[in-house]
Order: C-alpha cells, then sequence, then structure tokens
C-alpha cells in the first residue's frame, strides 16, 4: 500500500487531520464575525470600504474602531497565536507514532479549550473563564511540544 | 521505494508543496513592503529603529504611524488570517489523498485570490474587488475542509 | 515497516519536528511574558480582566496600552509572521527528501535567529541587531523555499 494511502487510513492522522480542520475552520468563522459587526455598525479599516457601504454621506467619518469589532480580532489573533501552534506541534506529534488514545485526548481538549475560549471572550463572560480556556490550550500544546521531543528529538 | 521518497514524488504533495512555497514567499513579500515604506516614510515602531535611520535630530518623533504603513500590515495580518487555514487544511487534505486534477484547482485558485488580494489592498482598487478575491480563497479552505472531513474524519 | 514508522525514524523529519517544538515553544513562551507584563503593570486589553485584579478601584482606567506590553506584543506578531512560514515551507521541504546536512543547518540556524531576535527586541539591543537576526530567518526560509521549488515543483 502506498505511504499516502497508509496515511490516510491511519487513526492517529485521521483524527488529527478531523481536528486541524475544526479548529482551523472555527478560527476563519472570525474574519465573518468581523465583517458582520464592521458592516452591521458601519465601522471600516479602509476608506475604500466605507464608500459604497455609507451613501449620501462623509465615507471618511465610518473610518473607525469600535469596541465590538476589536473585541473579535483580540479573540481572533488570540487563535493564530495558539491554532498555529497546534497545527505545527500536532503535526510532527501525530507523525512521531503517538498512542492514539492519548493524542485524541489533546486533539479533544484542544479543540473544545479553543471553541470555550471564543464563547467565553465573545460573550464576554467573567474572568477567569476565558483564562481557564486559554491556559488548557496552551498545556495541550506544551505536553506535545514535549512528548515530540521525548521521542524522535534530533538536534 | 521508503515512505519520504514516494511522498515526494507523489503529483498531488508536489503540488501543495509548489503552492505553500508560492503563498508562503508572497507572505515573506509583506515584510519586506512593511521595511520600505518605514525606511522611504521614516516611519518607526521602536524607538531604537529611528535612531541611526534619522540623524541629528529627535528620533522620538519618528515613532509614529503612517496610513500606508497601517495599510500593508493589514494586508499582511489578513494574509496570515487566510494563509494559515490554507497551509494547515491544504496538508491534511493532500495527505487524504484527494484526486490530482481537484486538488491543483484549489491550489491554483487559492493562490491566485491571494495574489490578487494584495493588488487590491495595496493599489488600493475600489470594493468589492478586494472583498470578492478574499471570499474566493475562504470558500477554497473551506471545500478543502469539506473534502477532508468527508474522507478521513475520526472525531 | 509502515509509513508512519518510517517517518518517525527518518533523521530530516526528527529534526524538522524537533526544531519546530522548539520554535513554537519559544513563540508560546510570548504569551506568557505578555501576561506578566499585564498583570504586574496592571495594562488590560478587556474590562473584564481588569475587574478582579484591580480591586476597590475603577476598573475602566486599566483598560489600556503600555510600551512594554506592546513592544512584547510587536515580538510575538513578528515571530508569527516569520515561524508559520518556517513551519509550512519546512515541512513541505522536508517532505522533498533534502539531504541531512543540509537541512539541520537550515534548522539551526533559522531556531537561533529567533531566540536572538527575541532578546534582541525585548532588551532593547541597539540595531541593526535585530534587523540583521529578522533577515537571517527570513533568508533561511527563502532557501528553503527555492530548495523545494528546485526539487519538487508542479504547477
Amino acid at each position: 500500500m502506498s505511504a499516502i494511502k497508509q496515511l490516510a487510513d491511519n487513526e492517529v492522522f485521521r483524527a488529527f487531520a478531523t481536528y486541524v480542520a475544526v479548529v482551523l475552520l472555527k478560527m476563519m468563522l472570525m474574519s465573518l464575525i468581523t465583517s458582520y459587526y464592521r458592516l452591521t455598525r458601519n465601522v471600516f479599516a479602509n476608506l475604500e470600504d466605507a464608500i459604497g457601504h455609507v451613501k449620501g454621506g462623509d465615507a471618511k467619518k465610518y473610518v473607525r474602531t469600535d469596541e465590538r469589532v476589536e473585541r473579535v480580532r483580540r479573540c481572533h489573533l488570540n487563535d493564530i497565536e495558539n491554532i498555529v501552534p497546534f497545527v505545527g506541534i500536532g503535526l510532527v506529534y501525530t507523525l512521531s507514532n503517538p498512542e492514539l488514545s492519548i493524542a485524541l485526548l489533546h486533539f479533544r481538549i484542544f479543540a473544545t479549550s479553543r471553541i470555550l475560549h471564543t464563547i467565553f471572550y465573545l460573550t464576554p463572560l467573567p474572568q477567569p473563564s476565558r483564562a481557564l480556556s486559554f491556559f488548557i490550550g496552551f498545556l495541550v500544546n506544551a505536553s506535545m511540544a514535549y512528548a515530540t521531543l521525548r521521542s524522535v528529538s534530533y538536534f
């Protein structure tokens, strides 16, 4: 059986592929939420965006910031800061041949922590709900990095 | 034949490698464009950057923002928000053994949409040119995520 | 031997896994440094973060920016702008079957350049120390992209 076919059949790889797709789709959703608030609140980052949406007025005054939009953008940036390590470390962890049950535990906890983080950030809920969801995802990444370095490290 | 040799010969993987290199080189170009505008316009983010470039004056007043620089930085951030999902989803899609012609279609449309997005953003062209190029790239990522989840999902 | 087992034994892949874990752990450290300065300086991005840390006062006035925090955040964003290309290009480079000694040279120089970049940025040291460390990492990414396109390109 070819190498790619073997990967596509490997359960750890399939689990990794699934959760990468889930967390990156969730991250992509942040772009849509940002657009939604920009359009409904008339808050634009560029003059050419304001022109066309704001008819018969001074488009320039709608090039401005808004706390609701900025909150979504902070949430989006926090996703990038945490999901990039998940994808990179998760990939090398997956290919270092871990046990399926342990790998699944890592992927499921990470995905759950990031979905909760978004809900807690956008609602917003009082702290430490968001801080906790952030740290759980952070620890999952650190744990996968440790497991990878233990099993395949080559400096 | 070894697994890595098989991957390096696999046409879908080779296409993915090619377009990953192309879109990430394009994204890296944004750093150079930002530096270019910072240096030619004397607009710096850090005091130590202004000192040395601005001789015989008050370097501190060149630690400031500039709409041209900010536009390039927004374009760069938008790249990150969209190219990170392309790399992550594209990888697991590639390894889920898709058909070559369909995979090539996804990769080519995505790369084209991001190159156009940059041109439209930096010129800038009137909307909805940039919004359209953004959404086409967004749909390519969503389509690859859907194909991956359909063929290898394992929750 | 299975494909994943072969990958996990391949020395180029093991080296890539190691340096991906190292640079991403370094990048994750930026989140902790940001939190440290936010908490010790009472500088928060969200009202719900300030409430609870600032007792018996007007929490709202601690939702503010601070140059030390902003410096760490710029360093973090610069990491994202450069480590994302390293992970993406480095992966397809690794799987394009390069020579071990050359691959190791790329990975080691990149990791060193990014660790130095962080030290130079946060100290801060006078320029061009930081600019040089940035460009060395940039050139490593460009070199891996070139090697990948030369050996496996498929447009």
